[in-house]
Order: C-alpha cells, then structure tokens, then sequence
C-alpha cells in the first residue's frame, strides 16, 4: 500500500467519518472566491479547500517533477496532468505530507494556512479540465441489455460486437458543464405517437439523466502509437461523475444509422472533483468474467474495477427533499477503463490531457440500481411513486437531478461530491 | 457584390489565370518558415505567403474591430474567429486594398515587402486552428444512398429522418491534421470471410478516403441559444477541404448501435487554407429542391448551396502521376452549411470558435463523382484501373490521396490548395 492511502493517516484538520474528502482522498479542482478573487486550483480536505496555487508559490512542491513547473498557477488542470504519472504521484505525496497531523510546515504557520485553506462554502467549484474531446462508451451489461430488449429484441439486446469491444461514440465536448449548472429542456425533432417518419418541432417528452463515471486522461500519446491496456493507468489521471443528459424522443428519431446527436449534444454535467487513481487503489477488485476472452490487446492483467458506490436523487419542485431512485456501484461495467482507453486508441488515435471518456449508463441487475428513468420507469410504463404521491416516467420541468459517489473502507470514505444540475422549462425561441 | 470580390480587382503581384490565389480569394493559414523561425498567420497570394502578424505590428489593421486587438500575433486564428464576422470584413477589406495594385502602402516599401511577403514554397503550412468539436454530417443524398444500397437495403436506401434532418455524428478532433501528413494503416477489430460473430485483430483491409468538405465555425454562441437558420452565415469563419479517412470493416463491425467510432478516429486530413465565406459569395447557387419541405427551423432562405468543383487524385508507389479518381461538387449536398449549424444548435449546444464541421462524402449521381473507393468500386466488386495496369478496389500502402477544391469565374478562380496523404504500412504493435 501506498502510505498516502494509510488508513491511519490524519490530517491536523478535522474530517468527520463520513466526509468524501480524508486526507487519504486529495482530489483535485477549481476553485472561485465568493467575493471575488482569482480563480485557483485546488485540493480538497474536510471542509476545506486547499489553494494548490499558493503552496506553489510558496515553494511547497519541490520535488524533482514538480519544481519550478508552475503547472499550478494555471486555469486549468491541463498543463499538471500532461507531466505524467510520476509528477501527479509526487503532488500527492507532498500534499498528504503537508496536510498530516505531524507535519508542522503548514500546521503551525497561521499566515500559510490563511492563505492555503478556506471553507468549502466561501468558494464556487468550477470545470477544473480543458477538455478537447469526450467518449462516451456503452459498458454496462445490465444497460445494454435493458436498453437493447426496450428498443430491439429482448432475445438478441446485445449486438454480437458488444462483448468483444467496448462499444463506445464521440461525444460532444464543449457543453459539457459543472455540477450545479441548470439547464433548459431541450427542444427539437421528435416523432408524435401517431406517425413513424413525420416528426414534429417540439421540446423534448422524454428528458432523462444517464448515471455514469469518467475517467480523466492525463499525459496522452502520439497519433499512430496505441497506448497498450496494462500501461492505460499511467495515462489515466483521475475519475468524476458524469451525468449524461439524455432526450430519448429526439434521440429514437434521429439515431439512425450513425448514433445519438443532438440526444446528447444540449449538456453533460460533471462533478467538480476528480478523484486520482491513487486514491481509487485500494478499490480495485477483481472484474466480472469477460467470455468470450477479449483478443489480446484488451487482456487486462487481473481484470480489474472499481467497488463504488453510485447513488441517484432526485427532487421535484413540490418535494421537500431529495428521493434515492437508484443506487449502483461502478463494479457493474463490464469493461474496465484500461481496455477502453485500450480499445480507443488501438487504431493510432492520439489522446491529449483533459480528455474526458465516460462509462455509459451504470446499470446493476436489480431495478433499484438502474441508472436512468428510461430504464427505472420501463420505458414510461411502470412509473416512480414519491411520498407526497407524484410519479414521474421521465423528468419534468423544476427537477432536479442529484448523483454521489463514494467508496468505503471501515476507516475512511473517499468520495466524490457530487454532480447535480436542474431542468429548467424550454426556451421560447421564437419558433 | 463587396468590393474585394471584384472580377477586375488586380495585385501588385502577378498572380496566373489558374492560381488557386488571386487578390479575391485571401484565405486563412498558419506558415512555418523552412530553416526556423516563428510561426505566423497568413494568408496567399498567387505564389506568395502574406505575413498577417507582419501587417498587424506594422498598424495596418487600424480599423474599430481590429486595431489593438492583436489577434495574428496568436498561434492559431481562434482569436480572430472569435472576433466575429464584422472583424473577418475588416480584415477582409484591408488586406484586399494592401495587395491591390494601386495601393502604395506595401507596393512600394520594399523593406516592409520583405517582411510580409515570402515565396509559398519557402514555408511549411500547418494546421491554423484549435478545433475543439468536430462534427461531421452525411449530407449527400447519392452517397447515403448508395452506403444504404450496399448495406442495407437499395428500396430503402435512406433512412426515414434522412429528408427531414441533417444527419451527423461527433468526430474525434484530436486526430485532425493537416494535408501532407501520412499516416499508418489502421488496426483493430474486423469480421472474418467465415464469420458473422467472432471478430480477429487485423490491419485494415478496407481502408478509404472520403471527399469532403468542412466549414469552421467562428464566433459561437452561448449554451441554450440555438443559432437561427438565417444568421448561420454570421457564424461560420469560412471552408476547408476535408479527407474524413475511413476503414469500412472496423466500421462494419464496430458501428451497432452507436456509430462509427475508431473506423474514423486514426485520422481527419484538411487542407491548411481557409477560404472565407466572403471570398465564396460569389459561388452561392440555389440549391436542391428539398421535400418534403423542411420544419421552420431549417428553412434557410434562398436554400443557397456553393458551386465549388472537387477532385480526387490517386497515385501509388508504382504510378508516374496522380490519376483524377473522382471529379464532383459542392452542389450535390442536400442539405447546406446553415441548415447543419442550426440544427445541430437547435437543443442549446453551444459552438466554440474553432470547431470543424464536414459536410460527409460529396458524391454525385454518376459514378465518375462517388468520393469514397467504397463506391467507386462498389464495395469492391468493380476495381477501378489505372493507366500501369493496376487495380484499386480499396486503399493500398504506399497509395498517396490528393483532394483539391477550386471555384471558378471567367476571370478567376478561388481555391482552396489541396489535402493530401500518404497510407503507410501498419506498424508493428508486437502484438
């Protein structure tokens, strides 16, 4: 075990049992000052920000990677993560030093502290990634399967493709958005129930959230040089939740033959923190038995994944809180994210730091841990019941959709936060 | 018409009858200059680079829009773009009347010539912009009729949204480069002859170019705002040629439910100019008839099209020359530049300055237009033949593509230059 991940460790700073953010976590984002102020990259303790920026200036990252690098003093996460994975292991090996019960560095220097923590609830989280492209892959079975008996043949859901590669499309990258940002239903072509082939122009009927993970990649490779599956960990910087906004009215129309569009292209929102591959080891276990055997490229040694828990919420504007309608845990894809970023690049394509590469819906075998009201409602025909007796088939206008994850040991919690955003009516446009 | 698209418009510098260059034309590019030395932005004339950064320092884009701005000091033309299409005149206008034969300003100060002014073949030209979303559409009716004659079904060769929407997929932008870059032969997941369900990893067999074009868009649009049909044309920046490569049997088996994904993602070849939309002017025709008549929001008005002639070269290792494969047109798309950017906006999908938009294979109705091998030997049954004696039915290694796009008056032609790249032999993976 790494001593970052001691599940004895302790930080001088007090983090409830309960909390995402131990000193054994140490994800990474952006932070805004209320108040104004420059923006900030930053780590996360407690309920603590950690300004990764000024520990810089202050010289607190002086290692043989990191030093003089001022990766830190940028907008974005970008330039940190294309120094690869041995810098990102020395930032956190500096940072869990400097953030430890007995390390005195940061502990006794009140002026330091001032600077470096501020309260989680005087700082907005912003998108931390320049993110060039997005993959969305299909990596549920449970999902698939679900989807595929919905909409073709419940003998034949999975395409005969769908266990020999991670079936996956290019996803639209530039409105992909952070948590906590609200978004208009979409509006569009859709088919009205009585015609198969005249669609109407109409906002959206079936407005759907898609539950999923994604992982960051960090230093990318060269256009024509596959990077191989037991060697995609060092490329991989981090993970966040993804929330795959979905308009399956539109999306039945249009998807036919080259796959979902503008389904897909009005917002994808993601959680404010990435959660390094460092904090996520001692969740590794052992992956679901994958027959037929991949070919060779996609043999990923120990078939590992991840055991996280992936919880659903949602709130209507007539409810007084938030209702669990889901709880999945990532260990329900298929496919690890070493062979997608595997099968990615196969061909030669090139990855580049901030790319963003999303799970698909994560759907377990119980309809409890569906991943989508498509699914969770069947297709409209068996709708959610809340306590103060609304239904809901798909989402409707003032809901808002909340995700959380998080994974456990009996001593610590690493969490993610969470990534929640609110479907505001359609824009009038005029139309 | 503007003033810069004038026919009797002339330089101080010759430029021949069959320049792809003359003074009307002022496109958009990035040099490198051979032997060292900073990139800059340009643009052409006749057989000369024009030294944008130059011009600017020099204070002769002095206009409200421009001056100070100093946006061709930047390494890419996003800037620019993002100015909007109010600034692309300005610069328009200016550089017109700079190049003109009776202007003094740079004409008669040879130390400033010297400066702005290099012979084309003394300079590498690069890639001028950072793409951030690439679309691409498939916007030809005979090209997705004969896709859908060949694998599905010729009585229903198009799909039932085809005349009702124009249909697209994201690309992956990461893996766009410029002409004159060759590329490996893809590898990956295809079907055996013998089997319908158990993939082998092979080096592409079917590899493929497609003829296309792309347009780039500039100042984008907020999340949630579509971009009206009639005010696209304010936000396209102007057009390139476009080879979207293609290997058919990853595609074949790859592409259910989804669509294409790695098939298309080892390589997207564009030309390294820019045309603007105000030099293409003078090319908008009417275009197709479109019915059924389309839904409000993709009524362009005029249902303008450009008439811009496009060919395709192919020479192997073998051939003395490059052999014309393909003679077609912009003309034959059926759904245009601005009904694409509003209906891919329609949900709120916001455009960045930057993204790249390809129209899908332009093929015509005669054979000698199809703009893919794939057509052109109809899936392979009917290899074209060249002069040496050898056959084509897809790409072979060594087999260098060349795609070049021209528009032309009785008085001059506007031209784009060419794309071309070269098919190298797969690379030894060692796996």
């Amino acid at each position: 075990m790494h001593p970052t991940n001691d599940p004895n460790l302790e930080s001088f700073i007090e983090v409830d049992q309960d909390s995402h953010f131990p000193i054994q976590n140490l994800p990474y984002g952006l932070a805004s000052p209320q108040g104004g102020g420059d923006n900030f990259l930053c780590s996360a303790i407690g309920d603590y920000i950690v300004n990764l920026a000024a520990l810089e200036e202050a010289g607190l990252f002086d290692g043989p990677e990191l030093d003089g690098k001022k990766v830190f003093q940028e907008s974005t996460l970008n330039a940190f993560m294309d120094l690869g994975h041995e810098a990102w292991n020395e930032a956190r090996t500096y940072l869990s030093k400097l953030l430890s019960a007995d390390e005195a560095t940061l502990r006794d220097d009140e002026s330091l502290r001032q600077q470096v923590l501020t309260p989680m609830d005087k700082v907005e989280l912003l998108l931390p990634i320049d993110i060039g492209d997005y993959t969305d892959f299909y990596s549920s079975e449970p999902h698939a399967t679900n989807v595929g008996s919905m909409f073709r043949d419940p003998e034949n859901a999975l395409k005969p493709n769908w266990k020999h590669l991670p079936v996956g499309y290019h996803g639209r990258a530039s409105s992909i958005v952070v948590s906590g940002t609200d978004l208009h239903r979409p509006q569009g072509q859709i088919l009205p129930p009585e015609s198969d082939d005249t669609p109407i122009f109409s906002a959206c009927k079936l407005c759907d959230f898609e539950l999923e993970m994604g992982f960051v990649a960090g230093k990318g490779n060269e256009l024509g040089d596959p990077i191989p599956v037991n060697k995609a960990d060092e490329h991989i910087f981090g993970l966040m939740l993804v929330n795959d906004w979905s308009a399956r009215d539109i999306q039945k129309w249009e998807y036919q033959p080259l796959g979902p569009f503008l389904a897909k292209n009005w917002a994808t929102s993601v959680s404010p923190w990435i959660v390094s591959l460092a904090a996520l080891e001692p969740f590794r276990i052992e992956g679901p038995d994958q027959d037929p055997e991949p070919l060779p490229y996609l043999q990923s040694e120990d078939n590992w994944t991840f055991d996280i828990n992936l919880d659903v919420f949602l709130q209507g504007e007539d409810m007084d809180e938030p209702h669990k309608i889901c709880a999945s845990n990532a260990k329900n894809l298929y496919w690890n994210v070493a062979q997608q970023l595997a099968h990615q690049t196969i061909t030669g394509c090139n990855v580049k730091p901030g790319d963003l590469y999303a799970s698909g819906t994560i759907s377990g075998e119980e309809e409890s841990s569906y991943g989508s009201m498509l699914e969770l409602s069947w297709k409209g025909t068996d709708p959610l019941e809340f306590p103060n007796g609304e239904e809901r088939t798909f989402l409707e206008d003032g809901d808002e959709v909340t995700m959380t994850g998080y994974a456990d040991t009996d001593e610590y919690r690493i969490g993610f936060g969470e990534v929640t955003g609110k479907v505001l009516p359609p824009k009038d446009l005029g139309l």
